[in-house]
């Protein structure tokens, strides 16, 4: 299967009171299973774009690399959809870690983290970036206009790499986890310089979003949906500004304030 | 931590032109890890209600139990978010396989599985029942009109069981699949015959939504939102009628239209 983020279908719509068989536009979803250094490593059900950038910046979500450079070389076959991903060294042995659960006892240091590996790799953010409560409605505007394929089916989520007054990149995904993991490979891939930048994302700011913004290292996620208490939690700990609601021209501001500005 | 949905939080709000300290209501997301004869099995993130319909939904959609006699003891500890598990026979000696990807090869037949263990579990639809267009919108707006927690958060998925006249139980989580996984339970813990039974869900039919329909054993889901063409391919493959954007007096049919009457 070669990129594409949507086909037509056949189906029944009803409507006026009547059954109507019509053409109707669906979003794909497709299973991509990443082999790290001939192991299998994970599968993850992806909207088929941007694969390289997906599986990179899920290794580096993972905590398997940090650089472009920890790869030796990386082949996908996207029409059996398999990532074969070859790595310098062996960083697969603490695999066991990735999923477990983690326990902070000492010091009463009360991070909120829950897996190993996201103590291992979330940053606390020392970003001196701010921005304006007109650029962040506009961003949140131009991200939104960008992608006809939410338009056109409803069913993705999208997240763009921004500065204050641009759009650098937007990727589309029907996994909200996803389509952060492709920025954050396009990130890593173009080797863009992500503390300055920020981070605008059409779903909602749960935990895991929170922790991969924190990974990719932006100091302010831009949401148009609701965040989790856990999530702002996570954001006070790690000093990332979380903005929700993103609509009309209101929005939330439910952590470091002072990085939104008049 | 009791269950509780939502808790209230001081934020800073942005609107006609200028910011103020209000204060919000900002729903729950709890990590709730899962220990099986005393091996750690999975972490989950969850909305802290239903935490025994939780556990064992999320078991019986993993393949780990078939009923609720295969547990020999649950003890759910509400302050760290460990639940302990006794099943009578060692059921996780499969683990290694629950997110290996599937790879059927044989007979040309093309079932959409990735996953081993959904290979295993979702079960071909053999329902006769049938429901109406109107029952069909009926039951969508009874299901948001009872979640107070989204009509005050916006941060949350809604699924419901349901007989074609009404909604017998609701269940609400941030993770879709969780939602989901809670009705389960309720099946299991309360031995509801599902195959005559209804899913009515907030959210979109990605694939994994479909499976756990297929898993919990009914013949009809009623989405308010999008399907994935995975999602579509599944239902058609296990004889599930899947039904979209219910959105006013309209809605989409994707597949096995015949349960959908006039």
């Amino acid at each position: 299967m070669l990129e594409s983020m949507s086909q037509k279908y056949q189906i029944t719509k009803y409507a006026n009171g009547r059954f109507r068989h019509v053409e109707d536009v669906i979003v794909n979803e497709f299973p991509l299973t990443v082999f790290v250094n001939n192991v299998e490593f994970a599968t993850m059900v992806v909207t088929p774009t941007h694969f390289e950038e997906m599986v990179i910046g899920f290794l580096a979500s993972e905590g398997v690399i940090r650089t472009y450079s920890d790869i030796l070389s990386l082949n996908i076959d996207e029409d059996r959809g398999y990532a074969y991903v070859e790595l310098k060294v062996n960083s697969t042995t603490n695999q066991q870690y990735y999923s477990k659960r983690f326990i902070g006892s000492c010091c009463g240091k009360s991070r909120q983290f829950y897996f190993h590996n996201d103590a291992r790799t979330a940053r606390t953010s020392m970003s001196k970036t701010k921005i304006s409560a007109s650029q962040s409605i506009y961003l949140m505007n131009e991200m939104q206009n960008s992608s006809e394929v939410f338009q056109e089916t409803g069913g993705v989520h999208n997240a763009a790499l921004c500065t204050p007054d641009e759009v650098i990149a937007v990727r589309t995904d029907i996994g909200r986890h996803n389509a952060l993991d492709k920025l954050f490979g396009y990130s890593i891939l173009n080797n863009v310089s992500v503390r300055d930048k920020i981070i605008v994302f059409s779903g909602r700011i749960s935990s895991e979003v929170l922790l991969k913004a924190a990974k990719i290292g932006v100091g302010i996620v831009l949401s148009k949906s609701a965040p989790t208490d856990l999530a702002i939690k996570l954001a006070q700990d790690l000093n990332i500004t979380a903005v929700g609601f993103i609509r009309g021209e209101s929005f939330n501001v439910y952590s470091c304030p002072e990085r939104i500005i008049d």
